[in-house]
């Protein structure tokens, strides 16, 4: 929103490893989906942030958040889908929650099996990045765009103490996160500096 | 591919539990996400199942797999990002593989682990496609589209016996499920229609 010049309301839905507000019936009402976040526009409701950004290029095109051809717009939507298929979903916290009810996994089970998947994945975006000549100051060329909206959460998510990834083994998603945190629109959407900013849940 | 009228050809990577084709490191050069499918156009190579959609659909734009209006288009693509990255992750090949080995799930583990998934996600998505007035014969009105091309695969892959979700519980998705199979374009992606068909990987 904010590298488009959007300005909008924010209704807090906070995730919690329990008495979650995702999992009130009334929300799971409001999205049958029941995750977050959730844009409300022209009598619309869209969840998966992908379809969100997707649409926001749609309705408000400048500045542009994919290229132009479209073999460039499959790489970025390719190294986005990476991050939101194959790293965020074996992390989330409904998966945590099965992982401790049903195979017993502890705290320090939970951060090892968080921080695998963080290595595994950023090895494989690195080699990604770090081959292509499309990369550029960002995920694809010189300015922010789609890609990188799914980057820094990520890259984020693993610098937390109960996962802890080493960042420096992948130095080109390094350099790009601190490009990408060097903007406005990027470290105004850091969690601390949300108005309802809590602790992390899960463990 | 069938449904744009698209021909190709089709070079087999077969997962498997071990030795599967997608851990040899030529596969992981030639795809560092190492994952399938990976689309060969243009000189680029494209993976990704959503990224490739969006492409084909860029390129070829009749029949269209998305409908035109921006709010449309990401009632569309939430559906199927929900089907992408909510049930299909947690049942990968690769998670399962984690969870024998951290925690040694065993087959019966395995299935009901599955299962879950499953019954989670479908329930979901059926409250999402049975309350809106935008699900017609199809996810998305009258015409197969892209949200159909990932609710496909996942029904199917519920059905395997070592899952075997009840899908009667489901009728909205059961019934797409079916509309879809009706059509030859859907019938002869079917796994079992594949030259190079083995019986399914995992447990």
């Amino acid at each position: 929103m904010a590298l488009k010049g959007l300005s909008f309301e924010h209704v807090p839905v906070t995730l919690r490893w329990e008495h979650s507000d995702h999992d009130r019936p009334e929300y799971r009402e409001f999205n049958p989906q029941a995750n977050v976040p959730v844009l409300v526009d022209d009598g619309g409701r869209i969840n998966q942030s992908l379809a969100i950004i997707e649409y926001l290029d749609e309705i408000r095109p400048a500045p542009p958040l994919l290229p132009q051809q479209p073999l460039d717009r499959a790489r970025v939507r390719s190294l986005a889908l990476f991050i939101a298929c194959e790293m965020q979903p074996p992390n989330s916290l409904r998966v945590q929650r099965q992982l401790a009810s049903r195979f017993g996994a502890d705290p320090r089970a939970l951060s090892a099996w968080q921080l695998h998947w963080c290595e595994v994945g950023f090895t494989a975006l690195e080699a990604q990045l770090s081959t292509s000549a499309a990369t550029g100051r960002f995920c694809h060329g010189d300015s922010p765009g789609l890609a990188d909206c799914f980057l820094v959460p990520q890259v984020y998510t693993s610098q937390r103490p109960v996962v802890n990834a080493d960042l420096s083994k992948w130095p080109t998603i390094r350099r790009i996160y601190q490009t990408c945190l060097a903007l406005p629109a990027f470290e105004g959407a850091l969690p601390q500096n949300q108005p309802d900013y809590e602790s992390p849940v899960g463990h």
